[in-house]
């Protein structure tokens, strides 16, 4: 079983009891999405030999965060999308008060995941719950800062750490939740956070650019939809090719950050070999 | 100091880092509130002996919890109120979106105080951990719920299912916090859940009845809302009168509880008295 049967299995298990909130949950969670998050994890866990029922409430729980930020995100008063993974947005489906609190309920129950898997130690659970926490924070607030500077001249550097925040924050978050299962050796854990924020900020330039040429049949969503609500992108700062350049740049930093670790990496390097030449 | 003074001098100290956030996230958590739910987990957490450095975290974080549901309650797409704590709502001063990001970060934030107390083991973070984010996910349910019965008739037991997760779990867990830090024994864990089952309903049919009888400006908010809204209310399904007996009836109830207890309950019979008298 690969880690995305793995990781559809384990959200399909969790989302069973949720009263009222099943339904929207599972329509909004279970309905698709590349779950790169828990892959990561997974990979990270694996690469270090780690047992991966012990890896599958945190896997769940980013996925979780993942999924409730791009429900809370659709909403009308925030990026306004009405089509989410080819199907109509949860707030298109069940209305705007049932998504936020679906959103709402998908938070609380990442970290309830995660705070109840008595596989793990109450130590690795709290180290992982600050982690997932910090990351959730930060995500909200780079989502603040990105709905702050609509039709504003940012510089690069404002866009790079809101990228950092808004996407790079729970990226890493997945690294580092596949290293705390590990119990891997300073030296590759401070490897893989290098790893984490390149592939992080990689990926988000690369969804910048991706808006602008990936049809809205692949994408799964409204194509150009950044330009259309004047969002700062890398790709209206720097240009397209130039924006190319540097998430090509990053992803072999990337590369070569696997190279200091310990251990055989050859999951990890398909991994982002396999990131970089995704299209959607 | 007072349990009042001493939630507020830590609630400022936590509201001072939050980046885009802070000033939103000061202006909803600062601005005033009963501090009902911290209140109770000091007096618990007091009333069997235990150090209060060791419960400002939880008390945060449950008010953490309780602010960020009354955030995004109040916005348009939910109960739509404009005003709260006397003062524009969240989403009138900051916008709808960062409305529902400070809510977002607010939950987060609520974990991650909790999460990170080292004062604390990680045995007992993990036990608090699991209670608020189980309450957390209830109370967003108990929304869902709220708002999916909307002009519907619905029987009393419904309304009570419906009160005890949006109301009850929080207040059940500000009880059972303050019962974890105290490693109190299992005759009074359990007398403890009696009582916070009692007070909590007690408390949501008395916000009923306050809610038809408060002038707005005492509440602090629009009077006789729910019925506006075609909410099923005790008032509305049991009339006032009987409303105000059954309240009564649960505080009661829940000062028999404090009987069972091994310790001096005078702090908690005080409070509970307070409640019962309260006038907003």
């Amino acid at each position: 079983m690969d880690y995305t049967q793995r990781i559809n299995q384990c959200l399909d298990k969790v989302l069973s009891n949720q009263g009222s909130l099943t339904e929207a949950m599972r329509y909004s969670v279970l309905c698709g999405g590349k779950r790169f998050r828990p892959i990561l994890t997974y990979t990270v866990a694996d690469t270090f030999g780690a047992n991966l029922d012990q890896v599958d409430s945190s896997a769940c729980a980013v996925e979780l965060i993942h999924a409730y930020s791009l429900i809370h995100d659709d909403l009308p008063a925030m990026d306004d999308d009405d089509i989410r993974h080819n199907q109509p947005a949860c707030h298109k489906r069940f209305g705007e008060a049932q998504a936020i609190l679906t959103g709402d309920g998908l938070q609380a129950l990442a970290f309830e995941v995660l705070a109840s898997d008595n596989q793990l130690s109450a130590v690795v659970r709290i180290d992982m719950l600050q982690a997932l926490t910090q990351a959730a924070f930060e995500m909200a607030e780079g989502q603040s800062i990105d709905l702050g500077v609509v039709s504003k001249i940012i510089d690069v550097n404002t866009l790079k750490d809101m990228h950092q925040k808004k996407t790079g924050a729970l990226l890493s978050c997945a690294v580092k939740m596949g290293a705390l299962i590990s119990d891997c050796n300073a030296k590759d854990s401070q490897a893989l956070m290098h790893f984490a924020k390149n592939i992080g900020l990689a990926y988000q330039i690369q969804d910048d650019v991706l808006d602008v040429l990936t049809p809205e049949e692949v994408l799964g969503k409204k194509q150009n939809s950044d330009a259309e609500k004047n969002k700062p992108t890398y790709p209206a700062l720097l240009g397209l090719e130039a924006s190319k350049v540097e998430y090509e740049n990053l992803y072999r930093q990337a590369r070569n950050n696997l190279q200091a670790l310990s251990v055989d990496t050859e999951k990890l390097q398909a991994l982002t070999q396999k990131l970089q030449s995704r299209r959607f």
